[in-house]
Order: C-alpha cells, then structure tokens, then sequence
C-alpha cells in the first residue's frame, strides 16, 4: 500500500527505493543490538541531495515525520523510529545511496563524501589514492557505519587519543534543513572564521536539525610504522596512571583501550584464543604508537612505560600486522563476544580520568544492586575516560540497569553518553548532567532550525 | 553622570566598576588598530559570573544592548560598539576581571580559567604548575588578548597547523545567556555526546549569543625541543609545495609562515634589523618543529626539506631560543611595522591552498586598481591558506579595497575571515561566502538564543 504519501516519493526516487513491504522494511526498523525497534509508514531512498530536498519538502507538506538513517549500527535508538505508529508512522530516510566520493584534495589534507559511504569504504578510498594520507577516525562498524551516521553522532573510536572523532576531522557539511533549503559548507577551508559553526553544531544532533547529505573530511598524515603492546596492570588506577605518562611524554600515542579479566575470558573462550598474557591481571591496556620511524617510536614507547614501572614480564608486544591484529582481537572481539550472552544493555558513558578508578568497583556493585543475575563487562577507551558498561541479562525494555549505572556516573561527574548519543536510549536521564538552561538552550535552537519537529522527533531532547 | 541603569550597576559591581568618564571610557570604544570607534552609555566590570548575571539581566530590564569585551585586541570590529549612539548607547561589559585560574588538571590534561585571563598568562599559569603541558594556541597579542575573547572570536595563531585554534582547544564554557541563566559546562570531559556542541557554537560566535565568563582548555604537551628554519623561496607555488610535504611527513611541524621581500625589507627598517638570507626571493617560509628528540626532529624536517629541492645555501636555521627569536622576529614584527606606517585596513582571509599562489599577485592588483597609492604588505599562516592582507593608504572608512579584496577571495573559493571574524567589518560582505540558507539558518540560532538582540548588535549578521 503505497498511498499519497508514498506515491508522490515514488515520484521523486522511483518505485524500487520506496519500501513498503513489511519484511523488507524490518531491517530499517531494529537497530543492530535488537534492543531498539519501531514502526514506519514506509522507506525512502534517495539517490542524490535534490532528491533529499524534494523528499524533505514532500514530507513536510504531508507533516509526516522523517528519521534519517545511515548503516544503522547506531547503539541508542536514534537510527530507528519509535514503537507505536503503524501505517501513520514516519518515514526512514536512507541516506546509503548517496555515494559521492571526490577526488583527495592533496593540498588541503581533505576528501568530500556523501553521506551513505561506508567507513571502510572512505578509508579504501583515501589509501587508493596513494598521496600518504589517511583517516583519522576507526571503529569497529567500519564495515557498515556510514559518513552520515558517524557525522550525525559525533562517533569517536579508537583512535579519539590522538585525532579527535568525528568533530575534530569535519572540515564541513551539507544538509537539507527544515524548509527543503540546502546548507552547504563544503569549501574545506582549514580557517574560517564567517559566522556560527554550523558544521560543528551538525554533528552530533543525532539527525534532528536536517539531513546530512555529504561531509568534507580532514585527513592526517598516513603513518607507516606501529607499535603495540598490550600489558599487564594491577588494575586501573595503574593503567590510568600509564596513560597518562603515555599521553604526556609519547606524541605518537594513538590508541589506548582498557578492558578486564572477565571480558578477556569471555572473548578468548568465544573466539578460541588462547590467553596473550601469562596469569590473571586487574587490568589490561592496550597502546598502539603510529610514526615513521620504527625504532625511535619503540624507543619513545618503552622508555616512558620503563619510566611508568610496566612489568615486561606482563606485556606482549607486536610491530607486524599479524601480530598487532591478533592483540587487537582480545580488544575487538569484546562485542561479538557479548552479543552472544544475549541481548546486551551498552552503556557507553565517559568519566573524569581520575574518577575512573572508583568507578569500575562500583559500577558492578550498582548493578549487582538492581541485577544481581546480570553479567557486567567493562572495556573500553581509558584514553578519553569512555568504558562502554556492557549488561547482559536484564530485558531490552527494563531500564532499571541503566539508571543505577547513569546515576553513578552522574555522581561522579560523568557523562551519560561518551560517543553513542543520547538517541531515544537516554533522553530520560539528559536532566542528571544537564542543567535545564542547556537543555532550554538546546530546544531552542532545535526550535529554531526545525519549527514543526519534524526530524527525529523523540531524540536526543525531550519534548519543550 | 550615572543615571538610572548606572546606579542599578554600581549597586551590582560598585563604584569603582562602572565607568562614566569620557576619558577613561575612550580606551574601550577604539580598537587597537584605531579603525573602530564606538559610543557607549557606560563600561561596567562585572568581577564574578554572579556579577554578570545580575549585570545582564539589569541590562535586559532596561532594554540596554550589551558588547562584551575582552582584551579589545579583535581587528574587526566586533569588541567596540558601534558609532552614533551617544549617552544612550549599548553598555561595554568588560570582562577583564574575571581571573579565574584553576588548578591544571594533569589527568584531563585541561585547565579552567575565568574569561578576563590572558592568553600570556594563561602560559605562564600553565608553565608554573611544571607538569609537562602547555597551551596549544598562540600568537603576538599574547598580552593583551584575553581567553574570553580568544573563545568568542575563535583565535587561531602561529600554531593552527598542528593544534588547531581556539574551537579545538575549547573543552567547556560557561556562559550567561540572555535570560540570566548560567549555561555552564566545565566538567572537561575527553568526550561527552550529550547534546548539541554548544561550546563550540559559542566559539566564534563574536559576542552575539551570550557572555563567556570562563572557559575549560584542553593542553597539549609541552615539547623541550624545537627546530626553526627561515627559508627563501622561488615564490608564492613553491612555499605551498614545501608546506604540503612538511604537513605530510613530518608530524612535528608546528607552525609554516609566510611573508614576502616588502614585507621583510619594511621589518628590517623598522626594527632595524640585517636580511636573514642573502638574495632577494619570491617568498619567505619560516618553518618550526616541535618534539622530545632535537636530533630525529632535525633529520625529519631536513629530510623532508631536501627531498623538497630547497636550496641550502638559502636556509637559516635556528635552535636555541635566541636564534629562534631572532628568525620569529621577521615574521612577529610584520604588523607593527605596518602600523608604524599609518592606520592600515587589515584583511584577514583564507584561501584553498591550492589558490594561494594565483591570489598573491592578484591581490596586489586588485587594491592597485581601487587605491594606487596603498601599501599593500602580505603576509601569513601559511600551513592553513590564511593571509593577512595589510593595506596603508585609503582612509579607516573607505570601503573599497576591502570591497576589492573580498569579491576577489569569494572568487577563488576563500573565505573573507580566516581568523579575525565578521565583526562591524566584514558584514557587508559575508553574502559573498555565505548563502541565504545559511545566513538565515544563523539568524534564526541567534534569535532562538538572544531573542531581543541584546547581546553585540550589528556584529557577526546582518539585521533580519
């Protein structure tokens, strides 16, 4: 059943990029945890921003509202409509067709993609080129995570220690606003200084100011020589403490991940590994240094942990690609891993780095508190203070689990959501680090730029 | 004469605060270059965030624009009220006295400081605590510009080409929004996606959307060692081409300046200083490399400096900090130089770094062909596309080569402010750079949160 609606967008896109068939339409409408579901009147295609322009507009007079999506690897909500509108309910704006992929700029340091490209595939795009430049954002999604999605959550990643995420590498955007008018901010200047950041505030709005349909990306010199070492700590007020000596005094730090004893066995039984580390630690760190010169990186490197008192004893360390990949595993493997539990509660939260300590202990005591069936895996960022709470046990829709987690947090200074968003996951406990004239200033500014709610509506902000 | 708001703020910051004498005022309502001058009903120096709020909302009851100001060191405008208002002119709400300065905090690798705080002594704050940090953002006003302005103007400086400018510094602010309410967020978390980046919305947003009171800065390390070489170069293409490779292989680089033999022949006069490299040349580099080994950092800029073709015999080099000085001399005393030379027109723009060598010539063309008479000296950050265009000649209010040089940057693809902002100055202009659609989106932000156009009138947009 297409309807006015869905022939006027047949209209624009043609017939095959309008889904309506309900099973067609059920990838759209679950996010890749299984945790958030909703209900759609239909999906949309586009191929190109006039298309985006006239499907915007098209909604709009129809005041149907839309949600944009991207690979929908999105971990709260934000990438799925709500429950509960039947055939009345928005419209899924799939951004994956709009390919566009320029020419690197060499000089600028700077490449324009659309919005529906891969990671992996940007990625591929800038080595194929061969100018010695790469990106500065990764993540374990590569494969599906579009341009889009990464701009519109402000997604950080692994390499967020040393480049930044996705903030720090847009250079500019283009988006369809509110009224079918197209803002493009795409001449990749390094410095300008004409008016609001616009291209900042984009990011990170969880798709409810406009749809982004293209960014112009920074790029960073692509580093020929790793070294990684994975070590053996007391626990994590060691780890914090090597951290930051490696932050201090190792410019070339680019990665710094945390996980535990518990998510280590979890991943080495899952996937078959044995243990990398002899014994059982309180902590493991994984570091990654990038340079162009092997020797004085791995020089750089274990001097300041030598410094930081790292036991060689606990540290395994790799330089080639196959060795630094199998290090890499026991670190990406965690969320496979979890998965297999079950459906998982991810709560992506950030802390001061020196709350970091108290935080752990305590987080599974709160937990244990409300759940005490629950299986809790910690790992994450310690460079940046980000720990992704993984709970396994509890049903996706009991979120007892995550006010207990969200209330510490927030005691302890935190934030609720570190490089996921606040989505529809959250927006319930905004109010606990946010003081209602931010929050008032946010609404008004989304009032601002879509008078009539119709981008995302039921994300990111509570209803004004 | 205090009149009836002068009371209400004398009872608010006392006395000594509120500033009615036309002689003492008269340093608050010209800008240093002595280009923009203003009027004002009174300077009020609020001492505290409190101070401001109440400041504020008095201001706000009595329908009273505010200007903020920092150091007044901005070069557009946009410190200074406009001119013809007379006693019942907009209130200067200097913040100068907000000096705040907290603890670093060595985890976070982040500092708050209030708004009135140096950016010289925010330096030297950081230096004292001896924890191996520093500031990433400089540049010659270091003095007299203070944080609060540096955010609101989104400063840039000498070290953009490896750190970024202010946005990228920005960590958290804490600002007075029209209605009194304190929208506060200095918990300085690495990443933190809990809504709209409102810092960084704030940053450049030149007064216009609320009063910084303080800021939370993130630090870089502090690198003991540094190489600098001041190179002569064939001309405008060939400084890009060394630039790109240096930006490309070699990471340390922290900063690539720009200037040209009139440029230099006027320092050398004015400072009475000896040329630096024997010959005349097309373009002056002056190159800087940053790090904890000086002998690797030496061999990676000369590795990548010969592999470049440049011309050793045509190369000074620097590294100790005497001769450093020496070098930066050439480059620093570019704008005092100028200014000994009368009141110039200061034009601050960026251009694709693929385009700096088409602009140069032209630029020198184009004012000859509005004001043959003017001095036009070019000089600059090279490693970002940014050029200060000084022009000594035409009259502080005679447009035309401003005109000139901006329609001749919107045609190469520039932007009319790289670093300074739109201010008073460049309003008239920023049509060329900036569409309707997002002229109107920025009206619409500054409407949402200054809905009766109180803070900074007729700077940074055009009226609606």
């Amino acid at each position: 059943m297409l309807g006015t609606l869905g022939a006027a967008l047949v209209d624009i896109v043609g017939r095959e990029h309008v889904i309506t068939d309900a099973d067609v339409m059920a990838s759209y409408l679950v996010d890749w945890t299984g945790r958030w579901r909703g209900q759609a009147s239909l999906v949309v295609r586009p191929g190109s921003t006039a298309e985006v322009v006239a499907v915007v507009k098209t909604c709009a007079h129809a005041g149907v509202a839309m949600v944009p999506q991207g690979g929908n690897t999105g971990l709260v909500g934000g990438s799925v409509p709500a429950r509960g509108h039947g055939a009345a309910g928005p419209v899924v704006v799939s951004l994956v067709r709009l390919q566009r992929r320029d020419e690197v700029d060499v000089a600028a340091a700077q490449v324009t993609v659309g919005a529906g490209v891969t990671l992996a595939r940007l990625q591929g795009h800038v080595a194929d080129a061969h100018v010695g430049l790469a990106f500065g954002v990764d993540l374990g999604a590569r494969d599906s995570a579009t341009v889009g999605g990464l701009v519109a959550t402000n997604a950080g990643g692994i390499h967020f220690v040393r480049y930044g995420g996705m903030r720090q590498q847009v250079a500019g955007v283009e988006v369809v606003l509110a009224d079918g008018e197209v803002f493009s901010r795409l001449d990749g200047l390094a410095k300008d200084n004409s008016g609001y950041d616009l291209a900042g505030l984009m990011t990170g709005s969880e798709g409810t100011l406009g749809v982004i349909t293209a960014a112009r990306l920074r790029l960073v010199p692509d580093l020929p020589c790793r070294v990684t070492a994975l070590l053996g700590l007391a626990g994590t007020a060691a780890a914090i403490d090597v951290v930051v000596a490696l932050r201090r005094d190792v410019p070339a730090l680019e990665a710094a991940e945390i996980f535990y004893q518990e998510g280590l066995e979890l991943v080495c039984r899952h996937a078959r590994l044995a243990a990398p580390i002899a014994g059982r630690w309180g902590a493991y760190l994984l570091v990654e240094c990038a340079g162009t010169d092997a020797d004085s990186l791995a020089g750089a490197l274990f001097r300041c942990l030598t410094a930081a008192g790292v036991d060689e004893e606990a540290t395994a360390v790799a330089t080639e690609v196959a060795g630094r990949r199998q290090l890499w595993a026991f670190r990406e493997r965690h969320a496979e891993a979890i998965n297999n539990l079950g459906v998982p509660h991810k709560l992506d939260v950030s802390l001061p780095l020196g709350k970091l300590a108290a935080f752990v202990p305590a987080v599974h005591q709160a937990v244990a508190g409300v759940a005490p069936e629950a299986t809790t895996i910690v790992f994450g960022h310690a460079g940046d203070g980000n720990l992704h709470v993984n709970v396994v046990g509890p049903a996706p829709d009991d979120d007892g689990v995550d006010d207990a987690v969200f209330r510490l947090v927030a005691e302890l200074g935190g934030s609720i959501s570190a490089e996921h968003g606040i989505g529809r996951a959250k927006i319930g406990w905004l109010h606990l680090t946010r003081s209602a004239a931010d929050i008032a200033a946010m609404q008004a500014i989304k009032g601002a730029l879509d008078p009539h709610g119709q981008f995302n509506p039921g994300v990111l902000l509570p209803p004004v």
